[in-house]
């Protein structure tokens, strides 16, 4: 998945820039290796994306039309809707960039390029239909390995998805890297593949084959670097998505996890109108004693630190928010998007080189 | 999956008949409608398969070919190797059951329909390739649907995989038919879907959908009787598996679990010469704690019962290791296989309508 040159992207987030939806958007924004020239969302036209993400000067934009002017090379498609079907809005969306000579990257479980009339029309126009939750090619179960010596593979844990797992990987790989360390990070969803170029997304692999994927990429990352941060995915407690938590708990068997959690969230995230049983957020400390339970049952890990997503917070209360959990959990807790992961990091570090002392 | 007329299977078992590996072979032979009128395993040859289970006289054969004179119709792959791939020896012996005219029934992830090689033989010969492990093309993720008033849904689960999971489910309905109460097993695996006619293997299912699949399962099963017996995977602590097991906890929503054990199994099956974390299998009691624990993260369900397969144990000793059970775990327990699953599962009515009287 390398790549000859930078794409130009517009990125389509239709009705949902800066929710929890267009994740994908925002991570590729930040972190991403190409360059974005446009956002397309038709409820926020007019606005930049310096408003969510400062110092991003980025228009958003009404159509795709709207975007030519600034020359996209590529649609990426920002949004993950639960299931990963493209809704069919969106084809015509991208029959408009494919016509223009746009490729096509998506992370959609759909995959694009087996799409017969994307097939079609990307051959006429001469584009390319890129799908980064492709499942890999091989296809085994776990074996149980054990990490090379000298490893310290972290894994963040979420107390519901769409909180802000990549993001604290990448930040405390980011810390890693300032301290002057080796480092790896793992992708194991399309956000973070388009970020780093490697990975594979988890979620799209067949059952029996989760948990070797999860293994196969940490084996990958030790011929990377000595501190390994694998991005986590979904909730170990969430009524859709924990077998792949727990597929990610047990194939990465983890030195340490760190609990991730978005301040604030008391329902899970597209779940807020659902009367159902595990819908809503469970504290922290009931997160923390699942999470070690379930990673004692295969290969011990303990959750050393608390990363939590500060962001509907004014300074002086996300501050105070940090404090209080820090207290009430007893580990190091910090915001390490807003505050920086270095003293997050720190503390991690601190823990796993004392434990393998 | 309905047929039209009952198959004549020979069933290839080879160098694993008896053993854990060839539980699909057991499983057709002891609850499917086809008849099976030889066993293909020439470590074996020459035995029958009434010393293994008495009352089905069928000749264990060296060849496909030996098989020829009974005038089979079908070849089924009675053996599930891990990872599911197709080992080089028995293409040969496929190739030879479609060059005489034999259907292929297969329950590896690696599907025979899917050969191009097969594919073409297949054609030649006039011969039908058949996979239950294909994945339903339905791909939702779970809703945290609740289960239809008056349902009741039991789940085996078990302390490892091949332990007997789909077999206590199949007895369970059993005695629940025999009860006179309406009924539906699910199975989620090849062996119960070859017995069953339908269902859908869920660890060959993207990992994404494996809830949304196991709750579907259910849906399906509401329509089919009151109580309902959904066929486990895995374990909850298998460095391999867990991932598939946890689905079937959540996804299923059970009202209640069925632990399922092994008498006398240390090690997990297949994994007896590994050093590794995760290879020793737990306690009953710490088992039955770990099962409660990840429901409860969802949707509270307790284990009410206790399933040894007690195989290896002559009478005396099976009802001594029953009582002790019963004793250490406080729960109902019997090898419901070995001696009826009558009082198995009238304590798990009992519970249950208790429950929700």
């Amino acid at each position: 998945m390398s790549q000859e040159s930078r794409r130009r992207y517009v990125i389509l987030a239709e009705d949902n820039f800066g929710e929890p939806a267009s994740k994908t958007a925002m991570g590729v924004i930040i972190y991403g290796r190409d360059e974005v020239v446009a956002v397309l969302d038709s409820t926020r036209a007019g606005r930049n994306v310096s408003e969510w993400l400062p110092g991003n000067d980025i228009p958003v934009v009404a159509s795709l039309e709207a975007s030519l002017p600034l020359e996209p090379t590529a649609l990426l498609i920002g949004i993950a809707p639960p299931g990963g079907k493209i809704p069919p809005v969106w084809r015509d969306i991208i029959d408009v960039a494919i016509a223009n000579g746009l490729d096509i990257v998506s992370g959609l479980h759909e995959l694009v390029s087996d799409d017969a009339e994307f097939i079609a029309a990307a051959a006429t126009a001469g584009v390319e239909l890129i799908d980064y939750r492709r499942p890999p090619r091989r296809r085994e179960v776990a074996s149980g390995r054990a990490h090379r010596k000298g490893s310290h593979v972290v894994l963040t844990v979420g107390t519901d998805c769409a909180v802000g797992k990549m993001t604290v990987a990448l930040e405390l790989r980011r810390a890693a890297d300032e301290a002057g360390l080796s480092t790896a990070f793992v992708p194991t969803g399309q956000t973070g593949i388009m970020i780093e170029g490697w990975g594979a997304p988890v979620d799209g692999v067949v059952s029996d084959f989760l948990q070797g994927t999860c293994e196969w990429l940490v084996e990958q990352a030790e011929d990377m670097g000595d501190w390994i941060f694998v991005e986590g995915q979904g909730a170990i407690d969430h009524p859709a998505y924990s077998a792949v938590t727990l597929g990610l708990v047990h194939g990465s068997a983890p030195d340490a996890m760190v609990l991730v959690h978005h301040v604030g969230r008391v329902l899970r995230h597209g779940w807020e109108d659902r009367d159902v049983v595990g819908a809503a957020i469970k504290p922290l400390a009931q997160n923390i004693a699942l999470y070690e339970t379930v990673a004692a049952a295969v290969a011990p890990s303990k959750v050393v630190a608390v990363a939590l997503n500060t962001g509907g917070l004014d300074e002086d209360e996300a501050r105070a928010e940090i404090a209080a959990v820090a207290e009430s959990t007893g580990l190091p807790t910090d915001d390490p998007f807003r505050f920086g992961p270095g003293r997050l990091f720190g503390a991690i570090r601190s823990t796993l080189e004392t434990a393998s002392a």
